[in-house]
């Protein structure tokens, strides 16, 4: 039932554009969702998405178009006129139709804003791009149902049909006072089992969830899931209702949220795909692997100073490939579990209690991979006391790896840092540093004569 | 406005629950929100929570209970009785209730469906139990609005009333014939402004996105996501409609597959978290860091077999752990940036295309770290030649890095096994293995003697 944009279709496409068959595009893509619409603009050249955005219904184009991703519409928006762009937007909702011109340059934003005739829908628009980028004012849209408390049941009901023109999907009715402060909301629900004469004041509920213009994203995304929420108003400083968030954007803003920190634990710069090209993709990875590169110069230099140690024990210095490994993997593991415990809201009780369970747990788990080295050396018939050395040490580094993999996450997150820079490369590359030191250093006591 | 749960409340609470004062403390819990009662109830010790779970209304702890984490209700539903069980899940909505039932050993489920007392509710438990655990039938609610196309507006109007009774939330209601099929559907807001004589199937939209009962959760995902979809229907192999899902279910499932990606690349086996006991975060770390060990054995393995570069070449032996960083950096990048193209969809064109790409993205990060180590050298007056080797060997291991980290996930994901396990210990630990033997092997035949 779903409609599958395949290569033939991509193909059928660009040869209808080619030959500039207008009324043949229109009909096969008439009847398409425009999220399709949004995919099929993607797989296409910038020339031929915006000869298809020009040929069909703003209607249409306008939702694909808030789909594209970034730098595709980027692309796009620069070949279309400050009029064209006004043209699109009006079919928009306004917030994102906000989302779009704030993409755009200053100078063109103005025109841009200048061409749009709904008067309403720019002035909703430049009021949307005062709030900052990560605030529930540039998240909300301005339509929304809005009923006064003083107001019937039915001339709530008739105000509804006329507000509902505007409003793609109606979640709930919010009651405000004669000055427009939030009361209040009402549920279609309890709207449809109402008798026509009673006061919306005696039917609706008091009790609502709300979040202000200032409310970062990060919150209203806590605050949505956690009470399972469709929509939720947005009031500014005095309690006006000013817009309404709905859940479509919150879901777009975990996934995103999510990927970014996926990418930052895996040593990638925010927001690059398979599908980009190599020098975006080299931006985003380069800086990270220098950052590997500079920690493993310092092992380097760090084993330089142990290089006596090569006359009497060579072999440790094929275990620090392991002891880097262990250091790395003990100290990602920690810090993605705070990481995320952090985000969740779920990391509580004492600092003390917590570094009590990481060393147990460091404990645990270094015992019984040192366990296994000293298994390993038996087996390769290796000096014991040099497998003591090594398995003393590597715990060691196991324990060390998973406090500073524990530690440092908390200590950005108090600094109002995002911890998640801190799993993924960061660690691992300190964690090296660390490791192959602790690792020599305490090889030296315990073997001695180097 | 939020409620805040705090150290003190929790007090307040435990000491209520010691002197049994259900007076006060229903009082106290009266208003609020299930979420924060479950919230709350994950700070009580089982037999508290319990304590409370037994004291208050079941309207108020059935949603809690169904919103806490599974090991948290285990221990809870463990104290309770089938007949008690049974009386929590008539509060909650057929998917609720069958998830909670699902959890219980296979004979208490029998016994608690047997004191359901209504006798829908636990027919529809029974179906829905019956589905696959990573399916849309596993994952539907049966609660959903459904009017015949037969009817007029004004006949639907008043079944529909009847109906949203049980409906907590009326997204869309669902046009049917008369055997159940689905045929369409129509949203309140047309309802609002039809006539009441007009029959339905002269106002519905038949047109409407659905999923069958086997439809795989992640796909459902990816369906309401793309088409911001708040509630999308299911239906059986004939067509006919079985129940429904709604988005609060799918950003629960978005988020929850987030966190497992995240922690399988952090090397971290499924569902735990900061707070869990030290075994569960033993055995979700162990087996991995322990697959980490037996890699790090296997570069001892092989340095041995390259033992003679230390006569002539010991500084080699200082350069492993930043090669195996190296290979393990780049890897994991790869990895991740390939398995979120394959989870969204966008890993397209030839695979000859991705790996020339590849080959020419690792070329140029190679390249550049490459001519940083041979700077390093220059500095710290190292033989130029080792410089070179070095460089040489280092830009040949990130190649077959990028080319592994890129190509293991898409092979996995072809052969139908999650491609995020794929990034990080996985890749980073065969990558290290890789890496050493290709460094010296590379340096052996550019430096010869050994």
């Amino acid at each position: 039932m779903q409609f599958q944009l395949t290569t033939d279709f991509i193909k059928q496409v660009e040869q209808l554009i080619i030959v500039k068959d207008g009324n043949a595009l229109r009909q096969l893509l008439h009847d398409i969702h425009f999220a399709d619409i949004a995919e099929l603009l993607e797989e296409l050249k910038s020339d031929e998405a915006t000869y298809l955005i020009k040929l069909l219904e703003s209607e249409l184009t306008s939702e694909a178009l808030s789909e594209l991703d970034d730098d595709v519409r980027e692309k796009i928006l620069n070949r279309l006129s400050p009029k064209e762009i006004a043209e699109e937007l009006q079919e928009l909702d306004t917030d994102d139709a906000a989302d779009i011109v704030a993409e755009l340059d200053e100078e063109i934003q103005q025109e841009v804003i200048g061409k749009i005739e709904d008067n309403e829908l720019a002035a909703d628009i430049v009021e949307l791009l005062k709030y900052d980028e990560d605030t529930a004012g540039a998240l909300m849209a301005k339509e929304l149902v809005q009923v006064k408390e003083t107001w019937t049941v039915a001339g709530c009901v008739r105000e509804m049909r006329r507000q509902a023109e505007n409003v793609t999907r109606v979640h709930s009715i919010y009651v405000t006072d004669t000055e427009g402060k939030l009361k209040g909301r009402l549920s279609l629900k309890d709207l449809l089992t109402a008798s026509g004469k009673t006061h919306i004041s005696e039917v609706y509920i008091p009790k609502v969830d709300y979040v202000t213009v200032h409310t970062e994203n990060e919150e209203v995304a806590r605050i949505m899931q956690k009470y399972d929420l469709e929509a939720i108003p947005v009031v500014n400083e005095n309690g006006v209702l000013m817009g309404r968030i709905t859940i479509d954007d919150i879901v777009d803003f975990i996934k995103e949220e999510a990927e970014k920190d996926y990418q930052l634990a895996a040593g990638i710069s925010q927001d690059v795909e398979a599908d980009d090209n190599i020098w975006q993709l080299t931006r985003a990875r380069l800086p990270w692997l220098v950052l590997g590169l500079f920690g493993g110069l310092g092992s380097v230099y760090i084993m330089q100073g142990f290089e006596d140690a090569l006359n009497h024990y060579p072999i440790l210095f094929f275990f620090t490939p392991l002891i880097a490994a262990m250091a790395g993997n003990v100290g990602v593991q920690s810090s993605a579990i705070i990481v995320q415990g952090l985000a969740n809201d779920n990391v509580k009780g004492s600092l003390l209690k917590r570094l009590i369970k990481e060393v147990g747990l460091a404990l645990i788990n270094g015992l019984a991979l040192g366990l296994l080295v000293m298994l390993f050396g038996f087996i390769v018939g290796q000096n014991q006391l040099i497998s003591i050395a090594i398995a003393v040490s590597m715990l060691s580094v196991i324990i060390v790896a998973a406090l500073v993999g524990t530690f440092v996450p908390i200590i950005l997150d108090k600094k109002g840092i995002d911890p998640a820079i801190a799993t993924g490369p960061f660690i691992t590359t300190s964690n090296d540093i660390f490791g192959i030191f602790l690792f020599f250093y305490i090889s030296r006591i315990i073997l001695g004569g180097f």
